[in-house]
């Protein structure tokens, strides 16, 4: 059935893999006279694209976005925002190997179990070229959203070593090709990952994701929570395996008092909350702190050693993967959870305002 | 917007607060023809229900499910199924506390921000007793799937102490009042919370929901991955904060060799996987292995200790929640966690039919 | 798949069989702080109700509706809204008859074909008691829309006899059984649906319905037109078999200038159109004149002379239908086709307000 | 809100406007392994191109739809499948007159009054440019479908002209310009349409679309009933007013006697009725005749005469269209009305197998 749609009021839909003429997306919902431009969506893209640092995959593509629809004089019309970037980097390759194996922890088989066809070349549908589309759609979710909220990813762990929360600098993410907020572990990072890279091997990591100047009220109970729905969000980017909100697992082993975020009115009775556990969500609707959303990413599944598995026809076989990948997927995954925390922000702007607001 | 419904082919909605006349759900799109009772859906119903321990609240509801449509002469009709439970245990109460004040860690607060109104009996719609109507759906939602799936919940950590899992029995969920899967562990919660009532603390606790027997194939890539689905089932239910799938956040610290589930073949090619870090969903879709979904519960938010906050005009003050309350709200999720499961699973067998089966 | 809602942003699901315990509807999305009693509903069903003359059908009931939850100290919550009406008229009948032969021109034979299964009794979930359910919905979606906007329906149709435009006066549509805008013609129905029902006869009917004061730019193209979401509300209560907008079926005898609805700048540049043959609805967006919509009801189907038909075994046979029975269901179609109207305009205002204003 | 999508199982989203660089569209849900190639969809895309006569506008494009997703080596995949047709013939225009104006009977005043912009280059999202993409998702539907239903449209009447339906004759509908199946009429209707042409006038239509082979059981009851989505698909084709099923609005002047389409059992059990007055539906469900749909088109507004309207700053003025214009749109709209009946079909094929068989 229809699943390649995210969202009810700010709604995208993607289309396209990795080896196709191009991918594309359609963003449905968009409140009219929004200057928006390619430039716009542009930037956002530049800084999900492969090949921007030999921690990740060596595919070489301009990535440019094209508006095909939906924006007329450099402003939304309301109506729906094509958006286009041609594949250029499908490189001939002899597919014979990953068209007859399945490549273990990949979609492979569970694609061709679930429709007995499947285009192998590059992952295909599932390819995290995919994401691209999500950047993209999540450049128009911010303008709906507006300045006065700011997203903002960073790369909190990779393989054992995570950062040093104590000297977290926001400033620190672009200076470093991890979105790193803690200059000492971006090297200490580096490292690890040139040898991993060397050693044909690959790490893990975990992603947060932040969002400040959200206006409390946001999020729909019960079933469309605001959680709920970044939940969703960030498990559908690929390789996700987990999703915690605030405090997340480690609420497990906290006491009610530890939990609770107590509040305090201060001058013009300005609401100040004295801790953050919930991670600005409570009942799945925005209480004005800032959403705290973290995800963990499994490591590439494409390794140049040989794994175990079997063929189209059943039989045990080994399969080694060739060609580019990244040691840590997860560093790429950044820009794509903001981008999708932009997206499920702008339908919950949408949908609070319809239900919310005198017409 | 509409937010109170979940899935798209098996859907349900719930309406109904803490201290309204009845709570109620209307489950859409049952296939026609399955044998459905009140018992089967009160089997599941009596799982859950508060007062089963006295590690669980003492409201004592008999929680009676009546059926009011969609079935006649005991099987589905392919008709909405009404369900409805009456509030019989409404107890007087004077509200002019929680009236009037926020309690922290509740969603009082973003009610009030959202609606700018909200019904402060028993938390009103976001009262756990909500839940209820999810388990009765997910009675239903376990005819739909069928026999051939086992779909059990086992708590597996209350506050610091996990289960050991290599005595993991599910026989003995049934044997106390923990659904914990390891005698010792139980016994040792057992004292844990009793102290922690008598204190008049809370504990969180983290939960693990397992489905043996599901097809390989369900799951729709890419926006409504099967554990796309599952984040956001589990992550709507109340208190939950993390959501995670097989080896979840561990995967961080993986490589890619580690993390990878190889495949073999064994007698008549029948498949057979060398590990599940997946929880058996790769690319969105089901493997065959078993599905594995962890979540995590926070600490009960009512305390009977006074806590800071604010009321309703914005001045500060401090509030002690009175009253019949857990001391760990997670233990009361299994059943929940359960029943989210089966109708994500029952919403994909649907689908998954609609698009892949010859008509 | 679930068929059962109708609606995005405003939208209500309802459930129940004709002879069941109840039937009921969720209304969801409804915005907070609208004050809403039972008194307002009952208003609505109470014109609906069969058994209010005796040209409909003689199942008296009254008809009470109860608000089971979205509702706080008289106004609404934000919350999903619940309605029940207990049926009370369930006369034991023998239901031989049509548990084994399927009535013609009922839905009998196609739910058996569909679903393998139905619930016989006095039409099932097809019955038009449904519809009662639609009224409710409609009553409170007055509510969303609020006093600016007035919707009437009126009788235009029975059988050959249509009314006098020329003398169409609002005033008497309630002075009549008919809701006929037209003292004269009324007079006539009376005395046709008299030798009607007494030769056991049935005719079917057009209605009108009409909303005032719908403001400009409502309505979303392309696939979510205002007209398209009134014709598919409309087409779906029992027994329409047509929908037409404005000067309808009539523009295709048309010329480009007579259909033209020419637009002149008044006093204020207040604008005002020189006719109304779009009926209020351009490219699928209101204009600000009346939007009018027209449905043709098909007569009763069950009628006590003989037909024949065929029983569940494929065998030849006969049927006559016995017991109440309205000579014209049309009659009773317009309180439900204003329902409908107000449940589509509080949809689209709703969804307007979410993509057009500021937040 | 989002509102360029159309189906729920079998799903499509359209984009683009008269003038920008393409229009497309991204069908999602459809079943793999489907034979499927660009000729397939192009066939259908054929049929419904302006200039194929000279009673259809001289816009001239190829309208080369390309498949940029979703097939591999000849067959569908299970993902979405994207479609692109480029806008070859965007002449370059004094858009100054359009611009400042509202044209009568145009939605050019609607979407100013809800979007405050608008693209105004030949009628922007509002062309009728967007029914091509209609066409091409319906080419994909019918492949959904199967062979073993046939849809057919027919153009019957014109201004004042219907068809004689005693002469009807599928075989003539490819055999004239105007898709008519009644030889004497079409040439009527040639020397109507030429005269029509040359003075700048233009006539309203009704085409009537058929689907036989459609099994018993399609539909789902209550809301998304089979008329009701039909209703719904045809009202939102550019320029209709009106659409009714089987014998429609004639219903209205029946009795009950003269509309009940009996039933007889013949040779094998199988089922006859004995009229189709329900035009193949009842209760919302498929009964196994003929589907019978048909919908009024009202005359292209477009004319080269002047028409009072106003202008943007709301100031008395007058208008003249000139261009390339057609003298009777309806024509063109057989095509689009036959895709959006194999569109609804493939929906409820995809629906019903969901709800309905065995996994």
């Amino acid at each position: 059935m229809a699943g390649n749609s995210f969202g009810q009021a700010f709604r995208f839909t993607t289309w396209g893999e990795s080896h196709g003429p191009e991918i594309g997306c359609v963003v449905d919902g968009v409140p009219p006279r929004l200057a928006l431009s390619e430039k716009d969506i542009q930037h956002w893209l530049d800084r999900r694209r492969p090949g921007r640092s030999r921690y990740t995959s060596q595919r070489r593509e301009p990535d440019a976005v094209q508006i095909v629809s939906g924006v007329f004089k450099g402003v939304t019309t309301g109506t729906p925002i094509g958006l286009i970037i041609e594949n250029k980097d499908q490189r001939s390759h002899d597919y014979s190997e990953i068209a007859d194996k399945f490549r273990p922890s990949h979609s492979d088989y569970t694609y061709w179990k679930k429709y007995g066809v499947r285009d192998y070349r590059g992952g295909g549908r599932a390819s995290a070229r995919e994401t691209a589309m999500r950047v993209a759609a999540g450049a128009v979710a911010r303008k709906v959203i507006g300045d006065s909220v700011t997203i903002r990813g960073a790369l909190i762990q990779v393989g054992e070593q995570s950062v040093d929360r104590s000297v977290w600098d926001w400033g620190e993410i672009e200076q470093n090709p991890f979105w790193c907020p803690d200059e000492k572990t971006a090297k200490e990072w580096g490292k690890t990952l040139e040898a991993v890279r060397k050693d044909g091997l690959s790490l893990g990591a975990v992603i947060e994701v932040v969002a400040s100047g959200v206006p409390a009220g946001l999020g729909d109970p019960v079933y469309d929570k605001l959680d709920g729905d970044l939940a969703k969000a960030m498990m559908t980017i690929n390789a996700v395996k987990g999703v915690e909100i605030g405090a997340g697992f480690s609420v497990a082993s906290m006491t009610g008092e530890q939990n609770a975020d107590e509040m305090r009115s201060g001058r013009g009775r300005k609401i100040r909350f004295l801790s953050n556990n919930a991670g600005g969500i409570l009942g799945g609707v925005s209480t004005g702190q800032d959403i705290v959303v973290r995800f963990a990413v499994k490591p590439t599944s494409s390794i140049p050693r040989p794994v175990r598995t079997i063929d189209v026809r059943g039989r045990n076989t080994e399969i080694v993967t060739k060609g580019r990948h990244d040691p840590c997927v997860g560093i790429r995954a950044v820009p794509v959870g903001e981008a999708m925390m932009a997206c499920v922000l702008a339908d919950h702007v949408l949908r609070h305002r319809g239900q919310n607001e005198a017409i």
